[in-house]
């Protein structure tokens, strides 16, 4: 029997999602009305954003689950007309795929030094090659699915990886330190430091004074991890008096970025607008394809919420 | 025996070299004596460089091998005092790798938009995430070792990839086309094009109006191969109108890339300075000590110059 799937996100996200919807929708039930009206009565799934007029799922007598577009269900989850099973987005794809390219282009763009011929308004000809990546340390905080992940990514290049996490782990082609004792020689040299921790009390504030005197002199910090991983006024001060080259920040303790943050103007931080790991159109249509297919297999949808506990 | 090895390039590559090459004769070649004064009677092996101040080998009676540092042997090459094998710097392993790395690095760089954060005078905070490897189509023209290399490690990215090559390859990951007709195919809808083909006859300008014009719009031109590979006049006239959105060129007609080049200050084209792809310190010492160790186990020299073919 045909699958009836209403599109209740809004006209600006049907035309982002429509095509790739489709073509994943496709790919595992063949059987679907993708739509952007329907009679309540008959739709089997509804795919929904915080925004949707949508408010009112008494009507929706045969719904088998709504399918959130975000990670985020706080909009929704206290709507006491939804009976049936509320799913939050899971889009590991994506988001492992979109760090690991981030974290490898901006780790290849400063071992290359490529700043230096994007912005060179004196047309220098520098014809002096970089180092190659065996001879570039690099050190990556955080060794959990992202973490390592970027480690696999930057091992295939050569890099002279090492890596810290709080428990012990055993990867290929990275020097694995772990807890509190393995920090210090896990940054011990490092001249290009990503983190990719999560943010606890531990965690906190883990690149700080201390930490950033066991780097390479001119070392650059990337953090597409968590904004309270970095102490800020030690990360300027390390900047302006020259131990630290470089900060490429993708995430901070507020956010967008403070107009007035001092960020924003310093000549040695790049900001990114927390872009590393962001649910795509792509592999996000992909995972609500999936889903649908699964529950219509008898099969538990991934990403359901636990009402009760609100997430 | 111990072997007596002269470092007669100049007190500025020994700077650069002494520790290399003490580090990589040490893995091969155990007992030797790496000088850069020495009893010419007692040299068995001269490291040479084009401004050497030694001219005469006359003295130099059991003189094995000149092993220069770089690939050419011009200046070297008609010296008559010379009777001992020539050998000039293969350092295959610095070359591929160091393309690879350059390649894919400007690679990522286009592919996640980040000149755009590296140069945002108005603190811009777009929040839009670029699309995944997946989908941006990369195009490599020419699928040689530095190709296929590049090739290789953008496919682990999993980039839509496409190539073309002068005859018919087979490569995991990527599209391969050939022959004149295959390169408009291979061209069709790419979003980054990778130029790595040799210079000759049939390569000069094939990028040009035509197929420029068979890119997606707003494409990037990134040209590691050769300068003449580029019609110039058609690049600018592309990136002025739109058509292409940047160009990062690393090679040039004539280099070094001149003033007045419209190049210099053109906004949609980054100038590197030939880096991509050069000899290094460390494999090209590690070069020079498998040569010696070679030359001592018997077996040939690895870039033997033929002195009446003068390369």
């Amino acid at each position: 029997m045909t699958l009836t799937i209403l599109f209740a996100a809004g006209p600006d996200m049907w035309a982002e999602y429509e095509r790739p919807l489709r073509d994943a929708l496709a790919k595992v039930a063949p059987e679907t009305r993708l739509v952007t009206e329907a009679d309540p009565a008959e739709v089997d799934y509804v795919i929904y954003a915080p925004k949707s007029p949508l408010q009112d799922f008494t009507p929706y007598t045969r719904l088998k689950a709504v399918l959130n577009l975000w990670a985020g269900v706080e909009t929704i989850v206290g709507n006491d007309t939804l009976k049936a099973p509320l799913v939050r987005m899971v889009d590991d794809e994506g988001l492992t795929r979109g760090m690991v390219e981030w974290v490898a282009g901006h780790v290849l763009r400063h071992h290359l030094g490529m700043d230096a011929h994007i912005v060179n308004p004196d047309h220098v000809w520098d014809h002096r090659p970089p180092p190659l990546a065996p001879e570039r340390r690099v050190t990556i905080l955080g060794l959990g699915a992202l973490g390592s992940a970027c480690a696999e990514a930057l091992a295939r290049f050569d890099f002279d990886l090492s890596g810290w996490s709080r428990s012990p782990k055993d990867l290929a082609g990275i020097a694995c330190h772990a807890g509190p004792e393995g920090l210090m020689p896990a940054l011990d040299g490092a001249e290009i430091v990503v983190m990719l921790l999560p943010n606890t009390p531990e965690t906190e504030n883990v690149l700080n004074a201390e930490t950033i005197s066991k780097l390479a002199p001119g070392a650059v910090v990337i953090n597409p991890g968590r904004g309270p991983l970095i102490d800020d006024d030690a990360l300027l001060a390390a900047l302006d008096d020259g131990r630290l080259g470089h900060a490429t920040l993708d995430v901070f303790r507020t956010e967008p970025l403070p107009a007035e943050h001092p960020f924003w103007a310093h000549p040695k931080v790049t900001v990114t607008p927390h872009i590393a790991s962001e649910t795509r159109v792509s592999t996000a249509s992909q995972a609500i394809a999936d889903n649908i297919a699964r529950c219509e297999a008898g099969a538990p949808l991934v990403g359901r919420v636990d009402r009760d506990a609100g997430y």
